[in-house]
C-alpha cells in the first residue's frame, strides 16, 4: 500500500499574492468549497495578522470548510500566532503554520537576527501555536539556500517543541530537482526525530522546475507539497496542483504514494480561480490549458483513432474536462437557479441578493440562449453576493462608433442614491467610456492591464473583462461580464474601482512567501 | 571549459502544430529573423513535405537566415527527405531531421512494420539524407515508451549510416526526470558509436515537467535540447526554450554546459511569436509572463531593497525585460519608419507594400500618441506584407451600442474590387459585427476562440484581438489591432476569414511530433 501524499493548497494565500490577485472574502469562501470539493487535504486560507480583512476570510473558510483541514500562515511572533488561532477556532481542523527565515542572507539581510535567537524564535512560536490548536506546520523561509547543519538543528528543536509538519521550500525557485531531493534525503536522514513530521515541500516556479522539485522532493520522502490550482502565485509562481496530482496519478507505476484529490473537480477549479482572480491560463498549460487534450496534427488524429493508447497518457474526463453543460435558460425559474447556485457552490446570504441576482440571471437569459455554470459564476461576481462592495453602479452607457469617427461614450452612474453622468472622446470606445468613468470619479489610478475572454463559445457568449488598476501601492483586479465587450468593460473598470474603495480588500498588503 | 548546449528551436514546426498556429511563409521568416538575432543554434523551419505552403516557408528561412543551421523534418521515406532537402538547399548551413517510431504500441498500430522493417528503413533514410547534406539529425518517435535494446540497435545503425545528431523524444509527455535520464545514460553506455554523435532530446509537457525531464537529460549527457518559445506546441507544449537556457545560465555552478543564446532577445522573441500566433503568455510563466519578476508583497519588496540577492535569482533585464522604447510617433518620417522596421526584422518586398504600411503608421499616430515595436509589429500582420492575403478587405464598421437596447452593426466590405454592405443586430457589437460579415460571407465557420489584449500600456493602447475560426477540419486564427476594440474585431474576423481561403497556408497540416 503506498503512503497518503498531503496536498496543500495554498491558492488563497500564495496565490494571492500574485499582483491583483487580492480576494474578497467571499471569493475565497467560493473556491474554498470548491478545494473542499475536490478533496484538498490541507486549505491555507491566508495569512491572518496581515490585515483584518484577511483575518475575516480566514475565519469565514474555517466556517464553511468541513471536510478539509483550514490553515492561516503566521510569522513567529506571538501577535501573528494568535491572530491565526483565533481565525481558524471555528474549523472543524485547523492548523497553524508558522516560519522564520533560515537562510544566512535572509537572518543577517533581513531579519537581522544571530542563529541562535533564529531557533529560539521558532521553538517559542510552536510553543504559542499550540495553546490554538495541535496541527502545527512549521517552515524554513529559504531553506534551499540555508546551510545543512543550521537547518537539522532548528527543524529537531521545533519538532521537539511539538511541530507536526515540517516545510522545506525553495523560496526563490533555485533549485534543481536532484539537488533539492537530495536536500530532502539528507534531513530525513539525518533529523533525529525525522520520524514524527510529515515532511513537505513548497517551490516556486522562477527557473520552471516548481512541480519537478516538488515531484524529486517525494521521491525522497516527502509527503506533504504545497501548490496553487493553475499555478498561481508571486512571480513564476507556484507548483501547479493539477500537474503534481496528475503525476503521481499517471505514474503510480514509479510514485510510492497517491493523493485523495477527486481529479474530475480539477477543470472546474481551474476556471473558478481564473475567474475569480482575472488571470488566464495558457493554452499550452498541461492539464487545464485549453488545448492540453486537442490533437492537431493529421498524423495523430490517425494515430489517436487506430489506437487511444499511442498518444494519450491521461483522458480529458478524469480531470474534469467535459463539453459544458448546458444549466438553466430562459424559462429556468428561482428554484431552478437557487439549487443550480448551490451546486455550484455559490450560497446567498439573503433573498434580496437572490432576487438581485435572478433579476440579473433573466436579463442575461433574454440576450443569451444557453446559460452554462461559468456564466452563473461570472453573474454571481462580488457585486451581486456583497451589495456592500459596490459604491459606484453602473446605470447606463451608450457609445458609437464608426470607421473615420472618434469614438464617444456617454456614461451615468449611480453613487450613494445620487446619478452621476458624464461623457468622452477616446481612441476607442472602450478608452472613450473610461474616460468618461474618470470624469466622473476621478480616480488617480493608472491602469495596468486591461483583457478579455469569451466565457463560453459561441458568437452570443459573454465577453469577461479583466481590468487592472494601480494607485499608490495598491493594485486591484476588477472583473465584468456581459454579452456587450463595452458594458462589460465598463462594468470591469467600475468593479476595480469599488474594489479600490472597498475596506473588504486589506488595504496594505503584507502576505510572505515561505 | 564546459561543453556547448545545442539550442534546437523547433517553433516553426512542432509549435506551429498548436491549434490555429499555423503561420504563413512570411510570419515564419520573421520569427526566424528573431531567432537568429538570438543565436539559436539549429532553427526546424517546418516539414517540407506536408504541403507546397510548408515546403515554401523552409525555403525562405533558409534563405533568409544566415547564422543559424535550418533543418527541415522528414519522414523516413524518399519522398519526404527529397523535399526536405531541395527546401533547405539555399540555406548557409542545412540540416535533414528525419524520424521514424521505435516503441511497440507504434511500431505494431501505427507503421504496422516489424522491428527489423524499421531498422531497415532507417538506416535508408540517412542515406537519402547525406545526398543533401552531412548533417543529419535522426529521431526515434515515441523513445520513452521503447524497447532500451531496440533503441540501442537501431541507433548504433544510423550512427554507422552516417547520422550526427540523435534525438531521444518524449512523445506523449510521459517520463519523469530521473527515468529519462537514466535512459539517456544507458544509451550513452550501450551504443558502441554513441561518442560520434551529439545526443538530443525533445520533451512534452502532458505532465508538465518538460523542462525538467530536458535538463536531467542534460545533466546525463545530452548536448542537444528541442524547445520552442513559450514552450508553444501541441497539447500542453514542448520544453520552453527561455526556461532551458536560463535554468543552465542561473544555475552555471552545477550544469556541464553552456548555451550561445543572447538572453537579451527572450523577450522580444516571446512577444513575436505571442503576437504572430495569437496565443497568449500567462502572467505566472517563468521568465516570459508578465509578473516573472514582480513581486507584490510588503515583506519580498523590503527584502529586494533591503538586499537584491535575496529574492531575485535572475535580472528582468538579463532577458531582455525593458520598459517599452518609444520607437516612432506622429512626426516620424518614412525612412525612420523603414529603418525601424528593418531593425525589428520585417523586411517589406516593395515600394508599394512601404506606402501602403507608412500610411496606416500615420493613421494609428493619429490615435495614439506614442508608437512602440510591438505596434509595429501588430500594424504589419500578413494583410500588409503580403497583399495577396487580403481578399476581404473592411472599409467601414459602424457600431452603436445602449444599454437596454438590442446593439447594431452596419459593415462594408471590399472583396475584387466590389463594395459589400451589411447591417446586423448581436448580443453585443461584436457579435453584431461578426454577423453582419457573415451575412456577407456565409463562411459556414464556427468561433472556436475570441480574445483580446492590449498590446501596451496606457489608455490609448492598441487592442489585439485574437479570432479562431474552425471549418470542417481546418482552423485558423486571425489578428486584428486596432485602438477601437470593435474595429480590430473585425478585422481579426476578416483576417481569419482571409486565411481560410489563401492558399498560402497548408491545405491539410500533415504536421507530426516527434
Amino acid at each position: 500500500m503506498s503512503d497518503r501524499l498531503v496536498i496543500f493548497d495554498t491558492t488563497l494565500r500564495d496565490g494571492e499574492q500574485s499582483p491583483g490577485a487580492s480576494m474578497s472574502r467571499d471569493e475565497k469562501v467560493r473556491i474554498a468549497r470548491q478545494l473542499e470539493k475536490m478533496r484538498v487535504d490541507v486549505i491555507e486560507a491566508g495569512f491572518a495578522a496581515a490585515s483584518n480583512g484577511d483575518f475575516e476570510a480566514v475565519r469565514a473558510v474555517a466556517e464553511a470548510v468541513k471536510d478539509s483541514t483550514v490553515c492561516s500562515l503566521a510569522r513567529a511572533n506571538e501577535n501573528d500566532i494568535r491572530r491565526a488561532g483565533e481565525a481558524i477556532r471555528p474549523a472543524c481542523s485547523g492548523r497553524i503554520h508558522t516560519f522564520i527565515a533560515t537562510s544566512p542572507i535572509h537572518m543577517e539581510k533581513k531579519l537581522r537576527m544571530t542563529p541562535d535567537q533564529v531557533v529560539e524564535q521558532a521553538v517559542k512560536a510552536i510553543g504559542w501555536a499550540r495553546a490554538y490548536t495541535d496541527n502545527v506546520e512549521f517552515s524554513a523561509e529559504d531553506a534551499g539556500r540555508s546551510e545543512l547543519d543550521f537547518l537539522c538543528r532548528i527543524f529537531e528543536q521545533v519538532i521537539k517543541a511539538g511541530a507536526k509538519t515540517i516545510n522545506v521550500p525553495d523560496t526563490v525557485g533555485y533549485n534543481l530537482p536532484e539537488q533539492f531531493a537530495a536536500l530532502i534525503r539528507s534531513l530525513i536522514e539525518r533529523v533525529p526525530n525525522a520520524d514524527q513530521v510529515v515532511w513537505s515541500v513548497h517551490c516556486h516556479n522562477d527557473l520552471g522546475l516548481a512541480v519537478a522539485n516538488s515531484l524529486a522532493a517525494v521521491m525522497a520522502g516527502a509527503r506533504q507539497v504545497e501548490c496553487t490550482v493553475n499555478g498561481l502565485g508571486e512571480r513564476a509562481g507556484n507548483a501547479s496542483m493539477e500537474e503534481v496530482v496528475m503525476a503521481v496519478r499517471t505514474r503510480a507505476d514509479l510514485f510510492p504514494v497517491h493523493t485523495g484529490i477527486d481529479t474530475t473537480q480539477i477543470v472546474p477549479a481551474s476556471k473558478l480561480v481564473s475567474q475569480i482572480t482575472g488571470y488566464p491560463v495558457q493554452p499550452n498549460k498541461a492539464v487545464v490549458g485549453a488545448n492540453a487534450f486537442a490533437h492537431e496534427s493529421g498524423i495523430h488524429q490517425d494515430g489517436v483513432l487506430k489506437h487511444r493508447e499511442t498518444y494519450e497518457i491521461m483522458r480529458a474526463e478524469d480531470v474534469g474536462w467535459t463539453t459544458n453543460r448546458l444549466t438553466l435558460g430562459k424559462l429556468s425559474g428561482r428554484n431552478a437557479f437557487r439549487s443550480r447556485l448551490q451546486d455550484i457552490g455559490i450560497v446567498t446570504e439573503s433573498e434580496e441578493q437572490l432576487n438581485a441576482a435572478f433579476a440579473r440571471f433573466k436579463e442575461l437569459a433574454d440576450k443569451k440562449q444557453e446559460i452554462f455554470d461559468e456564466d452563473l459564476q461570472a453573474l454571481m461576481s462580488a457585486d451581486v453576493v456583497d451589495p456592500a462592495f459596490e459604491h459606484y453602479k453602473l446605470l447606463s452607457l451608450r457609445v458609437c462608433s464608426e470607421t473615420g469617427e472618434v469614438p464617444r461614450a456617454a456614461i451615468t452612474l449611480g453613487a450613494a442614491g445620487e446619478e452621476l453622468k458624464a461623457e468622452a472622446e477616446g481612441s476607442g470606445p472602450v478608452d472613450a467610456a473610461f474616460k468618461a468613468l474618470e470624469k466622473i470619479v476621478s480616480s488617480g489610478t493608472e491602469l495596468l492591464l486591461y483583457s478579455v475572454n469569451a466565457i463560453t463559445g459561441g458568437t452570443d457568449a459573454q465577453g469577461e473583462v479583466t481590468v487592472r488598476l494601480a494607485k499608490g501601492e495598491r493594485i486591484v483586479n476588477g472583473q465584468g461580464a456581459d454579452t456587450d465587450i463595452i458594458v462589460a468593460s465598463a462594468k470591469a473598470y467600475i468593479n476595480a474601482l469599488n474594489r479600490l474603495g472597498s475596506e473588504v480588500i486589506r488595504l496594505d498588503p503584507q502576505g510572505e512567501t515561505v
